[in-house]
């Protein structure tokens, strides 16, 4: 049996991948006296008086929603609300599975901006945390700025900032390697949806100066058509050289190349045509845009994919759970772009002087330090900068 | 310590009383390529191309969301969609329970009627049935029926229906207990809201012939001013004698009394007004409309109540796990009165003759075989109508 036959035949027996399960006794009239009627009616009345009660007395205080609409999952694309849902439920079950935090799938049968964003506000009450996911391009930048302006709980775009996160983290610990300084580097960012904004936005925050969006027509300028209005936003900030041309002659003398496009799309010729020790992150799944043998053949110092077959996987399951843990646990309102870069630096982190090689960049994603070191940090991060939610 | 701190002190501990849990093991890289990326892209390909394999891949099979605003909680009024998520968690825990169900609260930050319909539609895709909970009278019905047409999956307002289903129940009982005829028998439904409007309309659909609402002003008739739509459309199937007075007039000659109102609202004259071996079923919480010992004093025959300290408890736990978990399993488009009949002919036949007395007309809450009793009630009904689902 294949992989993918596997897939389906487990996916028939589990016949949903998340169970809701009682946290109280439910067994004896007694039980139902305190947990439901009338008992129930004590919290009720105490949160009906100051809903910052309900993070004592609810779900709340640890409940995340996964929100798609369906119109970007993996690599399938547009395939509506109840298609996404297996992988919105797999969402949930990392949640919990990596950052104890309970998550429940929330597919939205429509994919109109205005309608999304008022159906979550409507259910946030439950929901301590919203994790949008696989939502498209430029309607997700649209969604999430506003959500966070209407809400008064964590809004995070996790095919955005938790890419981010990682890849920033690789990249910190890619330096360390390669002894290369953020502020000389020369980046590349091949893919300019959600990703690829979210990563270039999160890298000039740390500090890169000098950061080329590319997607497959080219490298991104103000010359260019048919860019979205967030693309436009990103031309004021990265190719500040102007320069035109193909992603290969966006290489030339490039130090790093992060890759969220597609399978092939750099030759070991354009990595030859990088800078000494160049660092490559070919993230496109499941084939990246050049293998790592190839690139490393061709002068690569440095090679990260999405894979775990590969060293250096690039994972986002090392970065969204342990933020909204700590997000959750610290109170916050919102995810900052400063709770971000305490999250990418904690993760590098995990890999000490001695551990820290060309092929150990990444911490390993079932290491149990990895949720708490980045919910630390974001704890961290609220109580110096008392952001807290109350 | 009372019950009540107890109960506050134990939601506290609790923190939530639901938990999200996997049912996929997630433990391995190997685990993460079935239950996620990649193999959680077979899944969605066949959903895509055939939204039915949602039930046989997703959640979708066993998961319910229990939707309030928050309009019409307990005893509580308009608290509000943060206010009510004990409640809305509690019957969440119930339906895992006893229903073996998964069900997830969602409460609502709008108490809008078109907005709850939009937003309930929305979501509507990981949900496999519909569960309206504490709803104010009369956008309950509005909101009950317009998401009956854009859905096709089962809709229930439990607050109506459940009510009304295990009311039936004890009624068919009763008659058994009194040799009464649903023919011939007067009855009085003190309270028309939603639970009082659903139950006059099951005993009315099960071949009660003579049924009189009254609220406290008194007897629901055509010439009663302050009438909402729904209780209009009442009075032209109640009451066909065209009495008025007061609920001390409706008693007179009645054989039983159906309280859903408010505590002592019925003297132990009323009940002696009413004919011999009356049914009263009083079940305003936690202080019934009449004491049961003082009803028997008066002269009922048969006494039920909302309480469980005493004899023949009307409690819709019997029915609502059972009835989903039925309409779940046996793919049911929604929840017809034919189903509702069948629930409560089920319930009442889990007291056999021997059992049967004045004082044991409702099977016990934690009886195992009440929500297999439901359900195989409302699967054989749908088998035998051959109104599934697909």
């Amino acid at each position: 049996m294949t992989n993918n036959e596997k897939a389906l035949q487990l996916h028939q027996q589990w016949h949903g991948k998340i169970d809701t399960i009682p946290k109280c006794p439910v067994k004896s009239r007694d039980d139902l006296a305190i947990a439901y009627t009338p008992g129930v009616a004590e919290p009720c009345k105490v949160i009906a008086k100051d809903p910052e009660a309900a993070y004592t007395y609810t779900i709340k205080s640890n409940t995340v929603a996964v929100v798609s609409d369906g119109s970007a999952v993996l690599g399938l694309g547009n395939i509506g609300a109840l298609a996404a849902m297996p992988v919105m439920e797999g969402k949930a079950a990392l949640f919990k599975e990596f950052g104890g935090v309970n998550a429940f799938p929330i597919c939205l049968d429509t994919q109109d901006t205005e309608e999304i964003i008022k159906t979550v506000v409507n259910i946030a009450p439950a929901f301590g945390g919203i994790n949008l996911e696989d939502i498209s391009a430029p309607r997700c930048f649209e969604i999430e700025r506003r959500l966070k302006e209407l809400l008064d709980i964590p809004v995070f775009h996790d095919d955005q900032h938790g890419t981010a996160i990682v890849v920033l983290a690789g990249v910190i610990n890619a330096l360390r390697v390669t002894g290369k300084k953020k502020e000389d580097c020369q980046v590349v960012v091949n893919g300019a949806g959600s990703a690829g904004i979210a990563i270039t936005r999160l890298l000039l925050t740390y500090g890169f100066k000098h950061v080329m969006m590319c997607d497959r027509f080219g490298i991104i300028s103000e010359s260019y058509e048919n860019l979205n209005w967030m693309q436009k936003e990103m031309c004021a900030v990265t190719n500040l050289e102007k320069r035109t041309g193909n992603l290969a002659d966006a290489l030339k003398g490039a130090d790093i190349f992060i890759g969220v496009s597609a399978p092939n799309m750099v030759t070991p010729e354009m990595v030859q045509s990088m800078n000494k020790d160049a660092i490559i992150f070919a993230m496109a799944n499941p084939v990246p845009e050049i293998m790592p043998d190839a690139a490393k053949a061709a002068g690569a110092r440095v090679v990260g994919t999405g894979r775990s077959d590969f060293p250096n996987q690039i994972n986002n399951v090392v970065a969204f759970p342990g933020i909204f843990k700590g997000a959750l646990e610290g109170r916050a309102r919102q995810i900052t772009e400063e709770m971000k870069l305490a999250a990418a630096n904690a993760l590098a982190g995990l890999i000490s002087d001695e551990e820290l090689s060309e092929d150990n960049i990444m911490p390993y994603a079932f290491d149990p330090r990895v949720a708490q070191a980045v919910s630390q940090a974001v704890k961290d991060h609220i109580r110096e900068t008392n952001i807290r939610h109350d």
